[in-house]
């Protein structure tokens, strides 16, 4: 494992905004993306967090990221909004159709919407996130780039396309699910590669399709575009389950690609050099249009009351509910975080040519 | 196994119907529970077909089922609903619903219900079914008898869950998902425990809460309620990803029963002899909210297409879509179909005291 430091939350905000705009975007876009990026590393998701803002930073050069695309709204209803994120960044993208979204389910109880020419977004959970903010239902889908062997299949052809759902508590914290529809994401078998661990075989495919458990083979399969990938939720076989986890992924890729026209699939960053055409969906519910803001508050404490106070099995300590290692982590994580150093030296070297430093946090 | 036979399907729909009318439900309600019954056993989903009538007559006697029980609308707006199926027979009160949703959502684009007090519904995807033959996208949702095992818990504690979504195609056959939030329905172990056979370790845990391969026993402790269950899609630890699909069983239980002020985990069927409180979320989404339906019928053929002409796995023949095994039984049982001898014996004894006789087809 790699060694880690800390450093403060508000100046890895501060250090991410000035690296994305001395890169073109805007102040508005790059406080939004900064803000979306350390939202993963305080709640511990670091896959998803600032070690990314390399591959943010090169599409941004390579012309695969529009820093300054405008936002366009191809159709809307009462209801309902399709957008078109003209090849700019996910995260402000994304941000922007969910305050619509919610303004919308403000005045009009529901508002779902379809997103399509957009970019990676970051963690799914954000944007639910924001919907929580506002005493809101919030749901977050996105499709991605095809890691995953759909059951029976040889080759990666879906994404890991994450569902995430998030509902409010009273006294509870919120019920937050974020979840990718496989069953690890590609980084959990680099960590296995890299410490030459079995992995279970309900993770990854070989280069016949079949399940794996040798996870540096997987990699070099991934790497040399050679057959294999990651497994749906519920792994290789029918007998586990595994067509649910592709059905559940193919639902994401169809909300969010095929009602808005976008792309879905192996068009998703189809073409090296080209926009990404990352597809998302969005949507906010309005509890008015339910029992209520203070009854369900209520409901879902006692759901989630019922849930934990439920017996544990041997040698388990706690039953989790969802969202709630990672609202731990955050509430932690306020004034400072861990990172990586190796992610804390690759910052500062993005940062160099800039003049712009990150600290170690003392 | 048990041998089959084979009865004609509208002569097994009349006598269906029969035995619910004299047992009091009224000639409509009977009509649609023997619809949706008939139709899980077409699609080849026999445990949720005519095999349970007999559940269904005893829950009309035992008064956990109302005959003639009014549906009322507990809050409405102009996209969701609540409703209290006062705890009639779940096959009607989820049908009525959802051509409620259908007619709201061809005027106002979406239209969500949320469900309370209502019973067993049958296969999700029935209602599904409703909307994609109306050209709409439809959802649906249900909560159940506790028989799920959360990740680190010893006991059931949530139900079967099972998530249905359909989207219409153009050529192809529409697109519907329709499973159980658990790797494998209590039927399947139930298989294994009568043919002595290992299940895999990701389907039930034992008494201690651990991952068990020895179907006799979980069937056992399941009906002694010595603790142990079935595990959710992913399995019995976070490591296979079990947390998820015990995440998605929660998020059904809450849109179905948070929402409506109804019945969640082990409040469903809590007490013997009383109302069941099944509780029910249902969707409607009118492609027009979206990009159209033309449109969404060409993306959604596009996205079939290349999933299915996907590279198959060494030794595979075919990579499936979600719905299409049960889509072909269905095809293949429009006139006839097969029930198990078993099966046709119960449904004929049901039947004696009542004059109704159904007989092989020939």
């Amino acid at each position: 494992m790699n060694d880690t430091l800390f450093v403060q939350t508000a100046a890895l905000i501060q250090f991410v905004t000035d690296v994305l705009t001395r890169h073109g975007l805007s102040a508005e876009d790059a406080a939004i993306t900064a803000d979306v990026l350390v939202a993963a590393d305080r709640r511990g998701i670091e896959s998803h967090g600032v070690a990314r803002l390399k591959r943010y930073v090169d599409g941004l050069h390579d012309g695969t990221i529009r820093p300054d695309a405008p936002l366009q709204v191809v159709r809307e209803t009462p209801v309902s909004l399709v957008i078109d994120g003209g090849g700019g960044m996910g995260q402000p993208v994304a941000y922007r159709t969910m305050q619509r979204c919610i303004a919308k389910a403000r005045d009009n109880m529901l508002c779902f919407a379809a997103v399509r020419n957009s970019n990676h977004y970051g963690i799914a959970g954000y944007y639910t996130l924001m919907a929580l903010a506002e005493n809101m239902i919030g749901i977050s889908l996105t499709n991605s780039a095809p890691l995953v062997v759909p059951t029976f299949g040889k080759e990666v052809v879906i994404g890991t396309n994450p569902i995430s759902i998030g509902i409010p508590a009273r006294n509870e914290r919120p019920f937050l699910l974020d979840m990718a529809t496989s069953t690890v994401p590609r980084g959990k078998v680099e960590v296995y590669a890299r410490a030459d661990k079995t992995m279970p075989d309900c993770w990854a495919t070989d280069e016949t399709g079949l399940p794996s458990t040798d996870a540096a083979q997987v990699i070099r399969n991934l790497l040399a575009r050679a057959g294999g990938g990651l497994l749906p939720l519920g792994g290789g076989t029918e007998l586990t389950g595994g067509h649910k986890g592709y059905g559940l992924a193919a639902v994401v890729d169809i909300l969010c690609a095929v009602l808005s026209s976008g792309s879905f699939s192996l068009n998703v960053y189809g073409d090296a050099g080209a926009l990404a055409q990352v597809a998302h969906f969005l949507g906010v519910i309005n509890p008015e249009a339910f029992v209520g803001l203070e009854a369900i508050r209520q409901n879902l404490d006692a759901f989630i009351r019922m849930l934990r106070q439920a017996p544990r099995a041997d040698g388990q300590e706690r039953i989790y509910i969802a969202g709630e290692k990672e609202f731990e982590a955050e509430e932690r994580h306020r004034a400072r975080l861990p990172l990586a150093t190796n992610v804390f030296t690759a910052l500062n070297q993005l940062g160099e040519p800039l003049a712009l430093r990150l600290n170690v946090y003392s």
